[in-house]
């Protein structure tokens, strides 16, 4: 550890390149002297004003221009929201990763499909501690959470001991009996915090969350009171310990599995590579020969709990997986909420299953889902064990970190010692002191295709004019030697039905209007304002007609 | 009433043109004999994939095929699901409309929007009877709802009683003392209902929907501890009731009140006109002025509790209101659910208000909305009630429609007498007998603009193909004399940024490789097959360049 130079107390910074915001991807830099450490490094999906974009991933432009200091990356847990972005990150930043063995094998697959070798993977066991640079080092602690091997990350700073909660909840019958470390969690707020860092998800919501194993009973009553049914479970593919309570009740009730969706049949895969799955291979069945197991014989484990267009079980809804169809015998459970934004895709599915004679179990009518997140007595739980001086809400919009902050007040810390932050922003931190630095470069890069970035604010307006109004584009042919319109072409897409041939032929006459007020001789090459008039006229004109503004192209074409 | 014919029993047949199914527009008509009425008329918000579209109304070609038999449209309440379709579906089917009060006068507010004079309106009161043709008589049954004047109906046709209960929920502490009139719907039962139609909207959910004046209750105890703030109030302009109880703890609070929006406003000064809605004009503020009244003295009551992007609260939040600065010593109450497909739009709304230091009170940390839907219970309550013999479950998506038949089944309805309907079916009921007839077209127009119903699948599908990954337009112009290609330009719209100069390049000499193997002069006036070949090898190449799809246009200019 470097001394403190007594002089002018150095700080140390916590930079928030996302974790905070309406954009629900994680990214915290902590930043002292010569050292910078990054916390995770998500992707977030795209929300409706970004349509056609694939991914959003954070704008680190801060750490490439720091990049002699960035001494390593350590990661909480393996959501996409914590590590979804690195295959992006890491080809600009090529730094070591820390995590636990399922956060670095669900990464791995990643860097599979990115065909990325040589990244740096460093597998830590909870409990362990790393050093990075001079000034930081790192300890894993365990927490509970919808995906294995979850960590809280325990930073020990020259200026004191920055707590991060990770992604947490309080589990006490975790299915791996691994339950999170209060021990240890408590042992390190006795030596004192100098700042938490908690997520706020489930900040509305009193009481504590349910345990994953409240989960395994309702599954346990659907195998019992589905017999003689196939049935399907939907769920996402990360939660380890909700496939193993699957697998575990297809042992009791002596049903085959069947993994289906891509993502599932690789997770599937990898977590038992690694041991953290458990199952015997002989009572998996390929998706592709389930027609040969009896119904009653049968539990198909499949990705869709969110209605994704592409999976699988969208696609058996609307009938379009010619592995499986559903029918009468079929019984249904979406183990899942829908994520904010996914309901009308997620109900649409549901309605899908009912028209073909499908029993569907879900969340509104059955405990067939728990969260993964501390609700506020969970949240309160950690704010009394850890007990710190400084506390900065994370991982959540800002209604829920101002939740966080109101519940940190109500047990009885000062406002002034709370900083609720935005994307971009940089908290300065001392062993006295804590107050916002400078901002820092931060936002988001939209992923499409082969582009990062090339989709910026211009694109997605334009984007979002031609959704909502369509195109009317207008060709005229010009000859500059005679200064005659040789031809006006108009076609469009997206406004109405080519079938208006008036609407057509009266805007081919507003063009041939406007182009005759202009002497094409004089202006040969420099059309600009001979388009803008034009487009001027026909969008007065097609407003009029139609109340509709759709984007105009108008082009000029010399022979 | 016509004599049954014993030949051939003669059947009632109810035609569902909305109210099932995942568009939640309401409409439902009656037909026996030479006699057909419609139950509501209403119109939908267009879904994630309806771009630019404005409203979605009911395809009625049906009734205008049978323009002749409709002796008119009886209205249950004042929802835009339930009469937001009438201007447009009255222009082409003019027949009288009966409905109660407020319901009449939150009709004539869109008539005048639209121009529309000549409406033959008539107003009923709960308990009133009308006679529709010979065959249908119609009486208005009063229910509670999250408007006033919402009924029941009960249709005596030849075959027996139909009973549509609207959209109703069971308060037995109403706030205008009316309650549901449980009696006359118990006698119904007594005297034998035929068949039920019942709203499903609630029925995932347990117990009993919380009275309208538990929001009373809350607002009382807000106003009491925000006693020095500036309030406002965000709910649905046609509640009228909750509006009433604003007023009411204004007066007793002695605040000043504001209405802020336009259908506010509207709806507040129709409603006041016919007395549904009691105030003191002296105690209304203009929006305008409203900075001359202090802050403790005033209560805003304003439309945006959807996230609306043009509402008044949307506008405030994001400072683009400038009527009204929003800041420390506000509290605002979002005083609604968000419908379905809302919730990123109200959640945004909440966070930008916190971010200007506003207190915000909203549904998941106070009871400040109740739903205006029947749930489990009150289902129940009607089911036992009304007693029917057979049962149709609407106003629901399929679903819910599901769930109710369950309901029944569990309270002992034989599953052969209950039907679960699609937009477009037709239920032929007889006194022994239901079953399905023949389906009718149905279905749902777009309106976009001026036009309704120009905008078809066709045009959705490339707005969707625009949004999604832009547009890629090339012109070139041919000389068909020498058979030169004289010009290739290209443009681009939401697909990469302009400064693509060498992508550009590259796909002009692409164009240009093609045409050259093409016989301008033979091909002249028929472009279709180079226009083909011009797309297909301009996508391949830039799918490969960018792993992206534009709509590629391909436009052949002659001179």
């Amino acid at each position: 550890m470097q001394k403190v130079n007594n002089g002018k107390e150095p700080a140390l910074k916590v930079v928030f390149l996302g974790g905070v915001g309406e954009i629900g991807k994680n990214m915290t830099a902590l930043e002292f002297g010569e050292d910078i450490i990054i916390i995770d490094c998500g992707s977030a999906f795209p929300n409706g004003d970004m349509p056609g974009v694939d991914l959003v991933i954070p704008d680190v432009s801060y750490l490439t221009a720091n990049r002699d200091k960035v001494r390593g990356i350590v990661l909480t847990h393996g959501h996409e929201d914590h590590i979804g972005g690195l295959p992006y990150i890491l080809k600009e930043l090529n730094v070591p990763v820390y995590g636990t063995r399922l956060t670095l094998a669900l990464l791995e697959s990643k860097f599979r499909e990115h065909r990325m070798e040589n990244v740096n993977l460093i597998s830590v066991k909870p409990q362990s501690v790393i050093t990075l640079g001079k000034n930081f080092r790192v300890e894993f602690v365990r927490v509970s959470h919808s995906v294995a091997g979850s960590c809280a990350l325990a930073v020990t700073t020259p200026v004191g001991i920055v707590f991060h909660t990770g992604d947490f909840k309080v589990d006490y019958t975790p299915i791996d009996g691994n339950m999170i470390d209060l021990q240890r969690i408590a042992e390190l707020g006795q030596k004192g915090v100098l700042l938490l860092l908690a997520e706020s998800t489930n900040v509305e919501r009193k009481g504590s969350s349910m345990s994953e194993a409240t989960v395994g009973n309702s599954f346990n009553n659907i195998f019992a009171e589905n017999a003689d049914r196939r049935i399907f479970i939907a769920t996402f593919a990360s939660n380890i310990h909700r496939l193993q309570q699957i697998i575990d009740l297809a042992a009791k009730y002596k049903r085959k599995i069947a993994f289906s969706g891509r993502s599932m049949i690789n997770v599937a895969e990898c977590a038992a590579k690694i041991g953290e799955l458990k199952y015997n291979k002989d009572a998996v069945v390929d998706i592709e020969k389930i027609n040969k197991v009896e119904d009653k014989d049968l539990v198909i484990i499949t990705t869709g709990s969110q209605g994704e267009p592409m999976s699988a079980l969208t696609r058996m809804a609307s009938d379009e997986f010619n592995k499986v169809r559903l029918g009468y015998n079929d019984t249904v459970v979406i183990s899942a909420s829908p994520i904010p934004g996914n309901e009308r895709m997620v109900y649409n599915v549901i309605n899908n299953l009912y028209r073909h004679g499908v029993r569907v179990i879900y969340e509104r009518i059955a405990e067939v889902h728990v969260s993964g997140h501390a609700c506020q007595d969970e949240l309160q739980l950690i704010h009394s064990l850890i007990k710190p001086k400084y506390f900065i809400p994370v991982h959540g919009e800002y209604r829920h970190l101002k939740k966080h902050a109101e519940l940190a007040m109500r047990m009885g810390m000062p406002s002034s010692n709370i900083i609720l932050t935005d994307i971009g922003n940089c908290v300065s931190v001392t062993k006295k002191t804590i107050k916002f630095g400078d901002n820092v470069p931060a936002g988001y890069l939209l992923v499409d295709g082969l582009g990062v970035g090339d989709v910026g604010s211009v694109v997605l307006r334009d984007r979002k004019h031609l959704s909502e109004d369509g195109l009317f584009v207008v060709v005229v042919g010009v000859n500059t030697v005679s200064g005659e319109v040789t031809a006006v072409e108009i076609t469009s897409r997206g406004f109405v039905y080519q079938k208006e041939d008036d609407l057509f032929e009266e805007a081919k006459e507003i063009v041939r209007r406007v182009v005759s007020h202009t002497d094409i001789k004089e202006i040969a090459g420099d059309y600009n304002a001979l388009k803008n008039a034009i487009r001027k006229e026909l969008k007065s004109f097609l407003f009029r007609k139609t109340r509709r503004n759709p984007m105009i192209l108008s082009l000029i074409l010399e022979n």
